[in-house]
């Protein structure tokens, strides 16, 4: 099969074969002398996001790039193993508290994350704020820990979909990454090589998302819903709001601080509710309950200390130092603090995600390149979040730094992250849709 | 400036500036390190080809290919420099009757030609078919045979437009050779290189011609006028037929013999009206003779023998033998022919260009890669051509060959290239439209 023939079909609109999307994805695993180079996958990569995929290309293409690498075989613990993905927001820490939630109803929890890039952060990095804590499991280490404690959160290993590695960073330079069948095809791939039986999507919208309108994030959601059912995943996905960060906290290890908090049920209503519905919808999907006893069983975990109790285990399993549950001192922390102010008196009526995921990044608590390191103390705290009432001299941003030069950087986006105005805005709903 | 916002800006349908083409243009000149790759070009190209681009981005991509290598500088010959380009076909040597046709009434025609490739020839093959003619000059030997003859018949050296050479490379095989804009851009780099100021654009149509229908002929036409004239071209474009071979010899030592009985004033109709009306349109172009007298003055060249005598000292000047204007025996011939008969009477009603392309190609008269070497002797002669009335056992086809393998893939084809019906076809114009 002649790369240019299978262009050549995409180019003109047609549906790719089984077997040619299976040619493509084993070149992108492999650049094998095959007769594939990258610019021949760089140009079915644009001519895919100019025409389009069917959903059942789309589906053959997710199959054909988990297959392209190691899937977890979890079939010798039994039960239900559900995840949960986010296409990613700022403050989003869903994970670690749901994650504890859904465990402690009996669900199994492969948790397997990525790192942060751009302004949006990732499960590992904040993870990774724990002193101690491993992400890098082994196969076997994944199923003990699972085994141990129905929860297990591990980085991805390069065994994993290396087809998706190869197009991805293909797709990075070559704008060709706001693509849905290739979106729906990265995501899925990898979640398929979990060894799960189902899987709750949380697709951002608005500003601070990567999907800006409710269209786009809808068109996203139903890609996926299809594209996983297609694929054997009991599926459902939420589009909830990401226009102003999630909770209050941002920053690594100000998110697991948040986390914890949460879990204490001291949480904030948005994060809270939040995680609450995605671990019922998990519960939901592993059959554990339906969906009218899921939520207050999910309650019940939270209200009983059961999800705070598998957190603290789950530190415990991976190497991590337990006493951050209860002494966030042992968290890494800045010794500098700096506040942005308001001097109006009326309502916090916008609060921009993504400037405030930015002024993170710029801090230092994200990465631009794949590569780069950062430091897992640095973060804003959201003093006031829309809705709220202020006054002048009211703090509306807590900034965690480390230097003078990050600071510097990060402040103009912070005094233009928010308005007041004199009424306080319409309120929103967090869950915009749903689907199933 | 990064690929991917070049890339970015075709993909979302912008028009690229000409700095986003310079810097495009300049990558497929020399991969040097300035950051694009082959993986970026083949993403843009894709882009192209599918959002297409604006004349005047098509104008500039074309300035800047041209510029990206070395470009003849015939200022010091004076007089008018004009050329005329052919899209390929099959049969088509029109080349060989009027560059000596216009040469003879005064224009100066600095004719840098290719290679055949696929079923359609190139006129390098055909000369290379009389023995000892060389096509390698130096642009002194260029400039000299101007200076002797008015004319020179010369191929491309590395130096003309590099970037053309990477990007034909690449398009070919991601399928993103088929771009109006693409191919106005490869052929006018090449003809902007000759230092030409006029061009006549013989675009074919039809079922022998690379556009198959005369829409698609017309938006290619288009286009290379606009952005021929927006480079400072004075140009003329016309869209001829090419559903049956033209005149009646195809192969490389076929057709320069038909070439020159044509310029002896014995050659087919088709052959002697296109190039009189082509050589006529550089004439004009070239200033020598408004459009009303410029026919005449070239059919006087035809004749007088004057065109003749123009090809005669052209072949003496590049080294060629002579004596193949009187004697063709001089010329590469094989031993072996064979007819391919009808047994029905009534009228040829249609002869497949493509299929009688093909067949010489498979005769070993082209080739499929660049790199291939062809036999100049072998080739068909089209014994009887649409309108003309056959009876049972008169020749369709004089097939000559060099060897029997090669003659049993082309016969399938010859036999099926050909229609026989009870009445005469009604008669199809050979130029079906001109623009200017």
């Amino acid at each position: 099969m002649r790369p240019g023939d299978v262009i050549q079909t995409k180019r003109d609109r047609g549906e790719l074969s089984p077997a040619q999307i299976d040619a493509f994805v084993r070149a992108a695993a492999r650049l094998d002398g095959s007769g594939w180079e990258k610019y021949h996958l760089t140009a079915l990569l644009m001519a895919i996001y100019l025409n389009g995929m069917t959903p059942a290309e789309t589906a053959h293409l997710t199959r054909a790039m988990a297959d392209s690498g190691k899937r977890l075989d979890l079939a010798e613990l039994g039960g239900s193993k559900v995840d949960k993905h986010s296409t990613g927001g700022v403050g989003d820490k869903t994970s670690l508290v749901l994650g504890p939630l859904a465990a402690a109803c009996g669900v199994f929890v492969p948790m397997m994350s990525g790192r942060g890039l751009g302004h949006s952060g990732g499960t590992l990095d904040k993870l990774e704020s724990i002193p101690g804590f491993n992400v890098n499991l082994t196969e076997e280490q994944v199923i003990d820990t699972l085994r141990a404690l129905k929860m297990a959160l591990f980085g991805q290993t390069p065994e994993v979909a290396p087809a998706d590695k190869t197009l991805y960073a293909l797709r990075d330079v070559t704008a060709t990454v706001e693509s849905i069948p290739l979106i729906t095809a990265s995501i899925l791939s990898k979640k398929l090589s979990e060894g799960i039986g189902g899987l709750v999507m949380d697709v951002k919208t608005g500003r601070g998302a990567f999907m800006k309108t409710h269209s786009q994030s809808r068109a996203l959601a139903d890609s996926l819903v299809k594209v996983g059912t297609a694929n054997g995943l009991c599926m459902c996905a939420l589009i909830t709001a990401m226009d102003t960060p999630l909770g209050r906290y941002v920053g690594n290890s100000l998110e697991v601080i948040e986390s914890i908090e949460t879990l204490k049920g001291n949480g904030p209503s948005d994060l809270t509710e939040l995680s609450v519905i995605l671990a019922a919808r998990m519960v939901e999907l592993a059959g554990i309950a339906p969906r009218a006893e899921a939520e207050g069983k999910v309650r019940e975990a939270l209200a009983s200390g059961a999800g705070l109790d598998v957190f603290r285990r789950s530190i415990e399993q991976q190497g991590g130092d337990p006493r951050v549950i209860d002494d966030y001192s042992h968290l890494p922390h800045t010794s500098s603090t700096v506040l942005v102010t308001t001097d109006r008196t009326g309502y916090v009526t916008t609060m921009d995600a993504e400037k405030v995921g930015i002024a993170a990044h710029r801090l230092g608590g994200g990465r631009s390149r794949a590569e780069d390191g950062i430091d897992h103390a640095v973060g804003v705290i959201c003093r006031a979040k829309p809705g709220e009432r202020v006054r002048p001299g009211d703090t509306i941003f807590e900034v965690h730094y480390r230097d003078g030069a990050s600071l510097v950087n990060a402040m103009p986006l912070l005094a233009s992250a928010f308005e007041i105005g004199d009424a306080p805005p319409a309120p929103q709903p967090l869950i915009v849709e749903e689907l199933s």
